[in-house]
């Protein structure tokens, strides 16, 4: 893509990093609900709230792209990003809501390290985002994001490890289950992001 | 697109509408399946014959995009909504196929009303179909089908929320999951489809 | 497509035939893996090995895609047709782990007939993709895929059957599911593979 005919709509790009910090703001408020049982309910009020907001951004993304007559990637890279951004955050919130209709109490140790993995990956991509206007020094975000996505893998692993270990009984491992599979799913959320950046610098190289 | 060199090949339309009024019929079965205990079986039957029917249409489909020069949208919008179509009825024929064979009896309201919204969707998607040909009005369709899925996650949760109440063991808890995770998925293939009809909308506009 | 203006890079085809003739190869542990119950520790971690070759040879074709100007089919369906060759070899790996990790002993017949599905899957791919030089013959590869994906989703049915059928209690449903929907869900991706082989082919065609 060596040049283009008409000046393209750079109004994404704010959009992009609005939400990848909604998902900074989630995982912190997630990290917090985690460790403060008194106030969980109060903060998966917030998480909602955050959820309603990238919903909103989502859609801001989708109506401009039924607008915009050119894009600066490909229509479909566009809407993925922004599809994969918002999955993230539905499994964020799912997490928590999770743990409160279940009535799950203290959480094993791994749990509360899958949402430190998440807040990393959260982190890391909305420092990239920005960089989506000029495609430069996003190898070194994609890389990280994958290596990040392993961990949580293995730490998933070792928490199943511990569910079957003797430790729960089977209504005790179901709940907790519901839960670290949302956590799980979150951080495979943040790789399919990544997965996309990287297609988006491929073509664009 | 302003125009085309060639005739389009508009024999893609009727069976696209055939998929899906494949699922209406499906849906109004799986409603009396869920009601009628003694009609199980033979409904379960009934079922699996509309899904070969909806395999046969799907198989159709791939035939002629294999053998059209031009096709009426890309290959891969072509390719996507019949997939997306098949999947729900493999759901739908799914979810029935576990009550029978995890020996479910009387089931939670959640999910006659879940069944209910499945049902909403079906007829949503056949109505919508025909006009594919246009490209017009198709846009209150996918609004319709992103709605009643937003409110069939909301009743999958108070359906989890009633599962994990006490009111059921973990035994109970695990069969009617299985259910109950085939007409969740169901419902988001339903908007898997309307995501695809956005996408050529967004296309062709 | 009828020609091209530079001749095209031809490397990849060699990496598609080893990624799926490391599945053949996992398989084959894969099935030892499930009879031989004192070796499973050490076949768990030739398994492992195999998944980390699988893993260089899938970054092998991302980086070659990255560094290619012109490639033998769409971006996309290399990106693809890659990944889900991955996907079906960290199933497999997933699989024995989680075997392991929740301590199960003896495991049903269906499961086993699960693995020889995959194991005919894995062979019936490794033949295939050297004909994707030609992208001829190669319907009767992705026919047969599909074929065996039915009878993977048939035997899955029947092991669901037996798992509620009142033999086992509720953890060792959980534990015996875990392993099972791995087994299943590389079943599935090994369709996937198929689609994407089936989606080039009729581009090219």
């Amino acid at each position: 893509m060596p040049f283009s005919l008409t000046p393209k709509d750079s109004s994404f790009y704010p959009l992009f990093t609005a939400s990848a910090q909604n998902l900074v703001a989630a995982t912190e408020v997630l990290d917090e609900f985690i460790h403060d049982h008194a106030r969980r309910r109060e903060l998966a009020v917030q998480l909602r709230d955050l959820e309603h907001a990238a919903d909103q951004t989502t859609h801001a993304i989708f109506r401009r792209l039924n607008t915009s007559f050119v894009t600066p990637f490909d229509r479909e890279d566009i809407y993925n990003l922004a599809s994969d951004l918002d999955d993230v955050m539905d499994f964020v919130e799912a997490a928590a809501d999770l743990v409160i209709l279940t009535g799950l109490g203290t959480l094993p140790a791994e749990m509360s390290q899958q949402v430190s993995l998440l807040q990393r990956c959260a982190q890391t991509t909305a420092e990239a985002m920005p960089r989506l206007k000029s495609l430069k020094d996003l190898s070194d975000y994609w890389i990280e994001v994958n290596r990040l996505e392993n961990e949580a893998d293995k730490l998933y692993r070792r928490l199943l490890s511990r569910l079957y270990s003797g430790e729960f009984d089977a209504l005790e491992i179901l709940k907790l289950k519901e839960v670290a599979d949302q956590l799980e799913e979150a951080a495979d959320a943040f790789e399919h992001v990544a997965n996309v950046v990287e297609t988006i610098s491929v073509k664009e190289s």
